[in-house]
C-alpha cells in the first residue's frame, strides 16, 4: 500500500506562490507516495478556551493529520518567520494537551519568497516547532526558494527546469527518509 | 507629556497566565509611562486576499500601536515558538506592504509558562521578528517567568515577591531604552 | 556487532560539569552500545589556510568520527549559544569542503547549566547546524539540566535520581533512532 | 570627538571575503566615526582554567573593545551558524564571570556567503548572543551579502556598485544608532 503525506501550505491567500509550489510538489511525488493538499483555512485561531468543544474545522484537521504517513510543510516567510496560519495548524494539531497528531511523522519543509533568502528565518523557526512536536524533520536538502514569480507561469504551473530538478532531488531524500521511519 | 505603552498578551485564553503577567506589568509601570493592554482577539487569520478591504479591527488595532510610543509584548510559548496569536497581530501591523506601525518603536519581551524554560524558545522568535520591524529591542534584562501557576492568587493577582522585583528591574531598564530612542 | 557512539562535551574545563554530564552518559549507556568521549581541545581554530597541510589534530579527530555510528553531543551555553570550541569541532568535520565526517549519522543533544535554562538556546542553535551537515537528530527527549552543581558529587558522579532517568529515557529514544537510521 | 567603531570580521583566512568586506566597512565610515579593524586571531579557545592567568592576547583584545563606542561585526557563514572564531571572540569579551567589555555598545551586523542566503543563519545566531551582551543591535538594514567572489577585484577592493550604496546606507542607519544610544 502506498504511503501517504499530507502537503501543508502556510499561505492563505488564493493566489498564493506556496500553495503553487505546494502542488507543484504534489504533481512531482513519487509513485509509491501518494500527496495531497492539506487545508487550514477553516481553522479557527487557537485558544484554549475552544478546547471543551472543539470546533468541528479542527477535529476535520486532526483527523487528516492522523491518516497520512509523513508531511511536507510549504511556508512562506512573514517577517523573517513563518506565517501565524501554518502555527496555528501546528498548534492545533498538539491540542489539547493529551493529543499530539505529528508524534513521530517524517516532516519535509520548503518555502519560496518573492525576493530573496528564499524562507530560511521562517523554515529554521519552524523546525524548532518541529523538534517538540516529535517530528523527524528531512534536513538535506534544505529547500529555498527565491524570486518565485519568475518561476511559475501564468496558470500556476512551475515552469523553471532547476526548480523541477531540486523538486525531484527533494522527494528522493524525504521517500528515502520516509522509508526508514515509517 | 507621558509617554505611552501598548501590552500585548499573546494568549487569547481568558485565564490566561500571560494575560495576568501583563497585567501585572501594567499595574507596576512607572509613574512617567501610560501603559494599557491592546486587545488582539478580534484580529481574523492574517491573509492578503483580506488586504483590498481592510477589516476594521485590523485598522482599530493599527491604529492603536500608531498611538504609542513603544510595545510590551508578553508571549506565552507554544511548542516552543510564539503563539498563532502574536505572530498574528505583528504581521497585520505590516500590511499592506508599505505599512509598518511598529517602525523604530521600543520593544520589551516577557512570557511566562506553566513549568520551566519560561518561554525563551517563544521569545527568541520573535527577536527575529522584531528585527524585520525595526523595533529596537530591549536586550537586557531578559524575562523569563518560570511555574507560572504558583506566582499568582486566585484573583489573579501578582503576589510573588521576586517576579515583582524583576517587573520593576524590567520597566527601570525598558523606561531608560525608551528615554534613548523615542 | 555493537554500534559506536562518539559523546563530545563542547566544554574545554577540566572540571566542567558538561564533561561529567558526558560522562555519566557514557556510563549509562545501554549494552549494545558502545559510547566513548572524542576529545575536541586539541583541534586549532578553524581557518581555510590551514587546510592546505591539515594539522594531526584534525585529522586524527575526523577519523574518531568517521568510526563511529551516532554522535551525542553536550554542551554548555556561553552567552545564550554554544561554545566556541563545539562549534570549532563540527566546523573542522565539515573541511576541506568535499568532507563531512558527520553526514547522515544521528545526533543526540544535551547539555547543563549553573543555573536554571539548562542550555536551550545553545541546543536550539546546534540543531540548526546539524541540519546543515545532515545529521538526523533526536527530537524528543529534549534534555536540559539546570542547576547541574547540586546534581554531582565531589567526585564527579551523577548523584540526582531523577536526572539518572532523564538519561536512561534518553538513550532509549536515541537507540531507537540509531536502530532506524543506521 | 570622534566615535570610535571597533570592526571585527569572523574569518581568520587571509583572503577571506569577510575581512575584504570589513575593509570596505572601514572604508567608507562617515567622517565623524573613526572605524578600526580589530583583529581575533590571536585569542586561544576559550576555557575557563585559563582565567586565572588570562591570556595577553585576551587583555589586548578586551582593552580594545573597552576603547570603542560601537562594534560592526562581520561574519561568515559556516554550517548555517557563525564562525567558531567570532564566538570565541565574543566569548572572551565576558569572562571572567564579572566582565562584559560589550555591555550597552550599539551593534552592527553583516557578512557575505560565496552564493546564496548571506549569512542570514550566522547573523541570526550572532543576535542571540548580542541580546545576552547586552550589546544594542542595529535592526534596519540587515546586510546579507551574495555571490561575494564577484563583488571585489583581485587586489581585494570592492567594486560592485549597489554593495557600496548598501554600505552607505548602513552607516547611516547605523550612526544614528549610535548617536541615540552612546
Amino acid at each position: 500500500m502506498n504511503r501517504k503525506v499530507a502537503v501543508i501550505s502556510g499561505s492563505l491567500r488564493k493566489e498564493s506562490f506556496n500553495t503553487k509550489l505546494a502542488k507543484a510538489f504534489i504533481a512531482a511525488a513519487p509513485a509509491d507516495l501518494e500527496a495531497q493538499l492539506v487545508d487550514i483555512s477553516a481553522l479557527p485561531l487557537q485558544n484554549e478556551d475552544l478546547e471543551q468543544n472543539l470546533p468541528a474545522a479542527v477535529r476535520t484537521f486532526q483527523e487528516a493529520i492522523r491518516g497520512v504517513d509523513a508531511v511536507l510543510l510549504v511556508t512562506p516567510e512573514h517577517n523573517r518567520s513563518f506565517s501565524a496560519a501554518i502555527k496555528n495548524a501546528l498548534d492545533w494539531g498538539s491540542r489539547p494537551e493529551d493529543i499530539n497528531v505529528w508524534d513521530g511523522k517524517p516532516a519535509g519543509v520548503a518555502g519560496c519568497t518573492p525576493y530573496n533568502l528564499g524562507t530560511f528565518g521562517a523554515q529554521q523557526h519552524l523546525r524548532q516547532v518541529l523538534m517538540y512536536l516529535n517530528m523527524q524533520p528531512l534536513q538535506q536538502p534544505e529547500f529555498y526558494l527565491e524570486r518565485a514569480a519568475e518561476k511559475f507561469d501564468a496558470n500556476g504551473q512551475l515552469t523553471d527546469t532547476k526548480t523541477k530538478e531540486k523538486i525531484t532531488e527533494f522527494w528522493q531524500a524525504f521517500s528515502s527518509l520516509i522509508d526508514k521511519i515509517c
